[in-house]
């Protein structure tokens, strides 16, 4: 699962996305980070959490993804999140990505409601399969408790992957919780790769069997994450671990998305990377200019700007 | 604010919404559900949480919306759900809402984000407002934090009301809270109407200078429910609300979208009615049959059917 020819990428980017003044997409700012982060042998997990991805409409998410592929990114580097709170929208999203060749689909369980039983998230999961009907689907479920506050659990897991091995490809644990992440490592399921969900877990993920990382630090240090990727079985591995986790937790001192927007505002001189969709809100300029500080110090920057 | 001239409903239902074996809405059922509501005198929250309102996509509400005014629903009487995660489907479906006249309209916080500011949320209901751009609008907020996990607090109301004054018009607190309910009562905003979230707070709503409750248990009782709402001020109001607190603890010891459904069901001899999207799963029939020993032994029923 760790083979570096496997066609998936090891280490993923959830994009974060550019927004214009009037809060619109800058879909144009957007292909040109993504071709950035191809460049640095990150793929694409465009919709994410830290994309802002449950700020954007359906519509708004399909006329993205058809961008980017009119555009030339390479779907076999695009795992787009889908999972919405309506099944209705999951589904239509879902068919979309995967019509388009997406190499994988990262679905977050529906996420309004709460103290739902595992059997409402595998009907819920078992209706989208069905329902999408395509041999290419590939779903990587998505565990953000924290945030959805709607769970992935093991016995899902392993209920999905008895009725749908075909189609139940993996899963990012976004938990945070390592003794979770390693008791889905201890199961050793076929075909089931297992993504960290910040790049503070990687190497210790790598070493337990797992697949990789999709990390939001991505947007800013994929160089950085992908060469420890690439290197995990050197005996330096774990002085690369440790450099990252010092990035890792400078960044995530501040609310995470409005952090990065900061430093690709930051690197690439242009404000508008800092705007953000309401709810979230940009960093005000003196928290900016703290962290921009605190990450020059540990000798951090971003070199190769597309 | 009690007044009972008042064009607003004192008492408004969060529609069920009856589902086809495929999921599909059974538009037509819920057009009667919502003439029957009607009948006995309840407004229409249609497309709150206990509409399953988030497991349906904008689209779908767009639709329904459309059928229940083309089919005579007046709009006088409708107060949609209209907040989603993403600031682009508030507003579409809000300014489709407005557009149709209806009396007010039910306004979830962006629920995906937590943690978010009041700054931030703020934000968010300025730009809706103002992207809808429309004297007619009239934004009733929906404080639920049991569920949506993001909720209004005292300063983002004031903050609203002290810059949208002609369209923030009132809130229902679901919070289950008397203190927050209480609190905001005695702030005697003006023209700005508080709604419980449940009938078991009705009486207490309305002696302290509340408008009335919009409660999922209006969809089985709404002649109990507005019955106290139209003689609050009389000596047998107390025995009224406990009559209604009995129904209700019944109803909701169970999981209530469920036991909504199968009481309607029951009452319908429609099996159809137990069909609930999932994530959410019907009651079993154990605990169907047991729940409607329940309500008949405190000699429950739903007498007058459409």
């Amino acid at each position: 699962m760790n083979d570096l020819n496997n066609n998936l990428p090891g280490v993923f980017s959830p994009v974060i996305t550019p927004f214009n003044k009037d809060l619109s997409v800058d879909h144009k700012k957007l292909i040109q980070q993504c071709k950035w982060l191809l460049s640095q042998n990150v793929g694409l997990a465009v919709f994410g959490t830290n994309s802002e991805a449950n700020s954007l409409s359906v519509d708004e998410k399909i006329f993205l993804l058809d961008k980017l592929i009119d555009h030339g990114i390479d779907p076999n580097k695009l795992m787009p999140g889908t999972g919405c709170c309506a099944i209705t929208d999951t589904i239509k999203l879902t068919k979309h990505a995967v019509k388009h060749g997406c190499v994988g689909i990262l679905m977050l369980p529906p996420f309004y409601y709460k103290a739902v039983s595992d059997d409402g998230l595998f009907n819920y999961f078992s209706n989208v399969i069905e329902s999408v009907n395509d041999d290419r689907l590939r779903i990587y479920l998505y565990h953000i408790p924290p945030i959805a506050k709607v769970g992935i659990s093991l016995k899902l897991i392993e209920a999905l992957l008895r009725k749908y091995p075909q189609y139940i490809a993996g899963i990012k644990d976004s938990s945070g919780d390592w003794v979770n992440t390693q008791r889905m490592l201890d199961q050793n399921w076929d075909n089931f790769s297992i993504f960290a969900g910040s790049e503070a877990f990687l190497l210790q993920t790598l070493r337990n069997g797992g697949t990789g990382c999709i990390s939001a630090t991505a947007n800013i240090n994929p160089e950085g994450i992908h060469n420890l990727y690439k290197n995990w079985r050197e005996p330096d591995a774990d002085i690369y671990q440790e450099e990252l986790n010092n990035l890792r937790s400078i960044v995530q001192s501040y609310p995470l998305i409005p952090a990065l927007k900061a430093i690709i505002s930051h690197y690439h001189k242009d404000t508008n990377w800092n705007i953000l969709r309401p709810p979230l809100s940009a960093m005000n300029n003196a928290d900016s200019e703290e962290l921009i500080k605190k990450i020059k110090k540990i000798n951090f920057s971003i070199k190769s700007l597309h």
